[in-house]
C-alpha cells in the first residue's frame, strides 16, 4: 500500500449558524481517504462500522481504489455518531452528542496486504488504538503521521506521549500545541514537541492557516478566505489526507515536498468547507484542484524577488 | 510633508500574563511615527498631550525628523491614559481604565506646512476628529488611510461611515470587518466595505497575519511566529506606520507596492511585540529590518515555480 489510514468512519449531525444536516457521512478516515484518493491509488483503510453505514459511500470509496479489507463491519451494531454545533465564527464548536457504538471496543486489524505501507496516517483515535496499528506493521513506513486532540491530552496523556515517540509527524491545532507543552509561543511549543519524538510538527489553525516546523525551519501556509464557509467538519482530516496523498504520490519527505504537501492539504481543506460533509470532496478533479492551488500560490505572492530597503 | 499622522500620544499601563509595566509611552501616533521614521523623513504629527508627557520621547521623535508643529501641548493638563490587561492568548485584552484628559476636547490643528501631504494616516480616534483633519487639507493626498475600532462602530457609526467615504484605505481587524458589514465571510465583508468608500481594505488578524483586498484581488501576509511575545500594544499602529512609511518612500500605491508595504508593516509589528511599549522600535536599523523582511519572504516560500498535479 502507498498509504494506510486508521480513523473513524461515522455519521455526524452538523449545525452551523447558517444551516444544519443530520446523519451526514463523515469520520476522520473517510475524509482522509477521499482527499488522498486524488493523489494516490493504493490506499488501505483500517476502521470499524455497524451494519447501518452508507453502502453508497462504501461503493464510492472502492470506486476510488480505497481498499476496504481493513474495515470491520459489525452486524447488528451501530456506527460511531457525533453531533456538533458551530459558533458564529465557524472556527469553534460544541459537541452536542457522542455515541461510541462500534468504536467502544474497536480492536484494529491490519490485513497482511497493509503491513508494509509507504505512508501511514494515524487519524484521531484513542492513542492505544493508534499504537495497536503501529504494532502490526512488518516494516517501518517512510513517514508515520499522527493526528490527535485535546480530549486525549486530558484523558490519556501517557499513552499519547508513548505513541508520539513512535511517529515522524504530529498534526494538532494551536491550542493543543500550547496545552501539550505549557508554552504560549508556538515557536517554543514546537521546539519542545520536536524533542518528544516527531521530526515534523504541523500546527493547524483552521481559518488562519497552518504552520510546519522541522528543526529550526518554519513554513506558513494560509487558509483560503472563502466566499462561503458552509461546514468546516472534516477540514482538518481533509488537510491531512491531501498532505499524505501528495507525499505518497511524490514518495518524498524532503522539506520542500512537505511544504508543497501542506499547500495541497490546505487546498483540499478549503474545498471541504464549501459544502456539508464530504459532498464537495466527491466532485473534484485535477483541473479544479490545480486551479485552487494556483490561488494559494497567488495569495502569498509578494511579487518581489528581493525586498530590501 | 511625505506623511502626516493624526492619533493619540499617550501613556499606557500594560499587564500581560508574563509581566507588566506602568506609564509606558504609547499612543497610536507615537507608534505610527516611530515605525514610519525608518522609511521616510518628512513626517508631521497631529496630536495633543499634557505637560506631563515624556520630554525624552519628544526629543526622540524630533531626532528622527518627526515634525512636532502639529502637536499641541496643554499646560496644566494630563495626557491621554489607557490601562489594559492581555489574556493568556496575547491576542485579546480587557481595557481596565481610560482617562481621556486632553483628548476629551481635542480639536486638531493642521499647520500650514502639513496641508499638502503625499500620504495621510488617520490613526484611531473619534471619526469626527479624523474628519476635521481631512477638512484642513489644501490638496488631496495620494493615499489617505483610516484606522478605527469597534468602539466607534458602537458609538458613532454615522460619523464613521461619513469619514470612511472620504478615504482610500481602511484598516480594521477581522471581528470589526464582520461587525461593520454583518457578514461572517471576510471575502463578502470586504466586498461590502469596498463599496463604502475605500479602494483598499486591510484586515488585521494579530498573530494570524493580515489580508489586503482591492477589487477582486486578495493578498495574505502572515505574522511572524515569535520566540517571545512580550507586549502586543501598538502592534497594529506599528504595522500601519511601517506600511505608510514604505508607501511614502516609494511614492506608489500600486497593488504590488501595497503588498510589499504590508510585509514591511508586518515586519515592524513583529519587532514591536518583542518588548514593552515602543522600546524595540527605538533600537532598529535597516540591517535588522531587512533581515526580518527576508524571514517573512522565507516563511511563505513554497519553493515551487509551478505546483501542479
Amino acid at each position: 500500500m502507498d498509504l494506510v489510514t486508521v480513523g473513524t468512519v461515522a455519521f455526524d449531525n452538523i449545525e452551523t449558524p447558517f444551516g444544519s444536516q443530520d446523519k451526514v457521512v463523515g469520520g476522520a478516515a473517510t475524509y482522509i481517504s477521499l482527499a488522498a484518493s486524488y493523489f494516490t491509488k493504493k490506499i488501505g483503510l483500517v476502521s470499524v462500522i455497524g451494519d447501518d453505514f452508507s453502502k453508497s459511500m462504501l461503493n464510492e470509496l472502492e470506486g476510488r481504489s480505497v481498499d476496504l479489507r481493513g474495515l470491520q463491519i459489525k452486524e447488528g451494531e451501530k456506527s460511531f455518531f457525533w453531533a456538533g454545533r458551530y459558533h458564529f465564527d465557524m472556527n469553534t464548536r460544541d459537541t452536542l452528542d457522542t455515541q461510541l457504538n462500534v468504536l467502544a471496543d474497536f480492536d484494529p486489524i491490519v490485513p497482511p496486504s497493509y503491513q508494509n505501507p509507504s505512508f501511514l496516517m494515524l487519524g484521531n483515535l484513542a492513542p492505544a488504538v493508534q499504537a495497536k496499528v503501529l504494532d502490526q506493521l512488518e516494516s517501518r513506513p517512510e513517514l508515520v503521521a499522527l493526528d490527535t486532540m485535546n480530549f486525549w491530552m486530558d484523558s490519556a496523556m501517557s499513552e499519547l506521549k508513548e505513541v508520539m515517540s513512535r511517529v515522524d509527524l504530529l498534526s494538532i491545532n494551536d491550542e493543543e500545541a500550547r496545552q501539550l507543552t505549557g508554552e504560549h509561543s508556538l515557536v517554543r511549543a514546537a521546539r519542545k514537541i520536536l524533542k518528544m519524538g516527531p521530526k515534523y510538527l504541523v500546527v493547524k489553525k483552521g481559518e488562519h492557516g497552518a504552520l510546519l516546523f522541522q528543526d529550526d525551519r518554519m513554513f506558513f501556509a494560509p487558509a483560503m478566505p472563502l466566499e462561503d464557509i458552509v461546514d468546516p467538519t472534516g477540514a482538518g482530516d481533509t488537510f491531512a489526507g491531501g498532505m499524505m496523498g501528495y507525499l505518497a504520490r511524490t514518495g518524498s519527505v524532503s522539506f520542500p515536498d512537505l511544504k508543497r504537501a501542506i499547500i495541497v492539504g490546505s487546498a483540499m481543506a478549503s474545498f471541504c468547507c464549501e459544502a456539508f460533509g464530504t459532498q464537495k470532496l466527491l466532485e473534484l478533479d485535477h483541473g479544479k484542484i490545480n486551479e485552487r492551488i494556483a490561488q494559494f500560490v497567488d495569495l502569498v505572492d509578494m511579487e518581489a524577488e528581493v525586498l530590501e530597503l
